[in-house]
């Protein structure tokens, strides 16, 4: 594990998205040089924070939001007995607390800080997780590990659960919006950085904190940031999701003591957004707070590798289905790509699952042969069997600077020489083509499983979907454990 | 507690000690821009630290690391039951694990962790510990609180927790050295984020990290960097050395375990360095390893208030024992001082003992009624006594630009007309002029004796003195407990 992957560079591929006319305000946020004069910009989001009613949540959040926390589920739970969870729950066990909260997917119990932290980690494991393609924030590590924990320690009902995880994501993704590209171009993984903020707003608003304590919460989240992206490649990736929730919960808990910090966390001279960004724009944090939902923008990923990849997948996976074809019919595949494509995924001759995941030759061939991209996909075993070999070796891929790189062109020669074609102009997963309650539901399934019996595992499903109606969100925590 | 004090600018103050030609090299680290070329610079330092002998400790770092501890201790007992460690105990404890450390100067004990995170906040609450002058980091307190609290857990002979020590130190101050100013001038509290390294490799050096450990354990610090200077004032200041302690041990447990990082956190393209600061000198992290030590640059303060108004402190005690002087017998006092002093301690009339440390002519008062300027001396009551205003309204300071930062002239002028002049050339707690052992023994116990008994506290000086010989340093925590 402690070889460097290549890590697929996200914000050039959201800018080429950009280009694509897809979200034509990405780079708002560039221009604006750091000011010295910004006032109650932290003030602002806390006051907001205390004041909002779930009352108010309209529906569209919500949905997201159970959206959100189904895909972190699956992920955490599909992630648990990784390699990674079972080293640092074997290093810190002996110095947790009471065994107040479960470890998703596992027999351990552990304090609700190290939960969060455990279970931060998982959900990230594979990189599978949800992602604001605007900020490339993964939103619900962070947050969703700090309150389902939390939810163990003090009751929490699904209305307010959700309300909270909304709240949270509304932070860390507002902040994001503010700083982002200076932020993530600087070396900070982002998830990590703003994730704090977002863990104790969030862990914060279940706690009821006053609008005093709330400003102290979000200082000491903005005093421990977490995550640079120098980590990518290695464990420590998925250790800042993780170690972003357990500092957010912890300053939440300081703060509702009355443990003081700065009032101005965010725009003081020197505070957060100057040490660690070039550029911000503030009112991506303060306007519209309770009229727009940062959340409701929240993507998750249908395959187990880099999005810049997806097309491709999805292309292959359409015409699998619709010819019902198999690896012995066809001849070639080949692929007309955004350039970004063979940049960060052009490995011919994977030799692992890791390493499958940087192969678009190999994606498509899988693609092809199993109609699927998932965790289980991206096997060491898979990658390695000679059916899939010998289909991998006969994809091309040649660049195509007038492609989209939410697109793809594929041709499939068949032996019987036709030819069939697809084009694919928004990828299944992306905004425009956001992956249905059944194909999120089958992912899960896809991942729990590897886990959990069948059984176990839908019945977890049935309870995420209900996450809203639960009398006690510790309800799900508890079905989740092995 | 949540009012802003004035932050002393201590950068400005030690760049003008520059000037007055005590440390002509302080700011060489400025001139270099982060290149990225460089290779290797962690792992130099990783392969230092994991081959470095306590046999070949020169005398002088042992000593001083013996000075270090002994006054990182003092502070700390002195602040534990301030209302900052309350808070964070009182925060923290429902979530902590098993009774494995005690927390100075409490009854309370908590998992090592969370140890090493109390006692590191209470050794900060006076801001009365010890400063590396050339980064203004404050050493012992990350370092000193990761290793006392591991040293319950796994017994550690005095030889080795010095010599730990020392690395420690040796790696937070070089890369303090190797990214001071620009760093600290990005807004970052050099303390908690170079404290972090500290912490990870004095801890990783007691658990016996392989050169490949030791980078994780160095990667996993990277990417936990603590505290920004905008904490200034608020309870968060003293987070930041108990969380750095915190965050370093824990990097070092999981890394022990195999946890991967990155093998370049500090010199990679997307590493500390260039996230966390605008230039850097890496020649300051590996050149001369194991032949020059940082640990005797380290300085102690004599008196509880900023550097700044040691001088006028340390002039008005030496008239005050040379003449055997009262309050009663002075007409006026007149200080020539450097003109920083009345910029950041100009506060003619302070209410309480925090204001009273930014008050010139509060300090020379009490130095002269007293004859001491310790934790005591800045207490509330005193400040609002009568005879301390009266002599404090009879002083009067004059800026002098010829004036060194750690010089004074002060001019007593008696009731019967005699006029009595000091000046004072570098005053006691300076590098030219340290305080003594017994002045060291002295602040000790003026800290400890407002906890402990008298006895209590002298026994526990006396081990602290005698550090280096101990079979396990946990008897020094235990004879700490309440």
């Amino acid at each position: 594990m402690a070889a460097r992957k290549p890590s697929v560079n996200r914000r050039k591929f959201v800018g080429g998205l950009a280009l694509a006319g897809i979200a034509a305000d990405l780079r708002a946020a560039d221009p604006v040089p750091a000011a010295e004069d910004a006032h109650d910009v932290t003030r602002t989001l806390a006051r907001y924070l205390v004041a909002a009613d779930p009352a108010d949540l309209p529906e569209a959040p919500r949905k997201a939001a159970t959206r959100t926390f189904l895909n972190w589920m699956g992920c955490a739970v599909g992630g648990s007995r990784h390699e990674t969870v079972d080293i640092a729950v074997a290093a810190l066990a002996p110095f947790a607390g009471p065994a107040q909260a479960t470890l998703l997917g596992r027999k351990e119990r552990l304090d609700i800080l190290n939960a969060s932290l455990i279970n931060g980690i998982a959900s990230h494991i594979f990189d599978y997780d949800d992602t604001h393609l605007r900020t490339v924030i993964h939103p619900a590590g962070p947050v969703a590990s700090a309150l389902l924990a939390l939810s163990e320690y003090r009751p929490i009902s699904g209305r307010d659960f959700v309300h909270a995880l909304v709240l949270g994501v509304e932070v860390e993704c507002r902040i994001g919006n503010a700083v982002y590209p200076s932020h993530y171009d600087a070396g900070w993984h982002i998830t990590g950085t703003t994730g704090v903020f977002g863990a104790a707003a969030a862990s914060g608003k279940i706690l009821g904190l006053s609008e005093q304590q709330m400003l102290w919460a979000l200082g000491l989240a903005a005093t421990q940031p977490v995550g640079l992206k120098e980590m990518f490649g290695t464990m420590t990736k998925s250790f800042h999701p993780g170690r972003a929730a357990q500092n957010g919960l912890t300053a939440a808990f300081l703060a509702a003591k009355g443990f003081t910090s700065s009032e101005q966390p965010l725009e003081a001279k020197a505070g957060w957004v100057r040490a660690l960004s070039t550029a911000h724009n503030y009112a991506e944090i303060t306007d519209k707070l309770g009229k727009s939902y940062e959340i409701t923008l929240n993507t998750y990923k249908p395959f187990a590798c880099g999005v810049v990849i997806h097309p491709a997948i999805d292309g292959c996976i359409q015409l699998r289905n619709q010819y019902k074809l198999t690896a012995e019919q066809i001849d070639r595949i080949d692929l007309r790509v955004h350039p970004l494509v063979l940049e960060l995924t052009g490995k011919k001759t994977p030799q692992t699952g890791l390493e499958g995941k940087f192969s678009v030759y190999y994606a498509a061939a899988v693609a092809i042969v199993q109609g699927a991209a998932g965790e289980k996909e991206f096997s060491d075993k898979l990658v390695r069997n000679p059916v899939l070999i010998a289909l991998r070796d006969r994809v091309t891929a040649t660049p195509d600077t007038t492609m989209g790189e939410a697109s793809v062109h594929v041709t499939i020669t068949l032996k019987d020489g036709r030819r069939l074609e697809k084009t694919v102009e928004h990828a299944v997963g992306s905004l425009e083509n956001p992956l249905s309650d059944g194909d999120l539901g089958n992912k899960f399934l896809d991942l729990t499983t590897a886990v959990f019996p069948v059984e176990k595992s839908s019945k977890l499903l049935e309870l995420c979907w209900n996450l809203e109606n639960l009398p006690s969100v510790a309800e799900v925590a508890k079905a989740a454990a092995a």
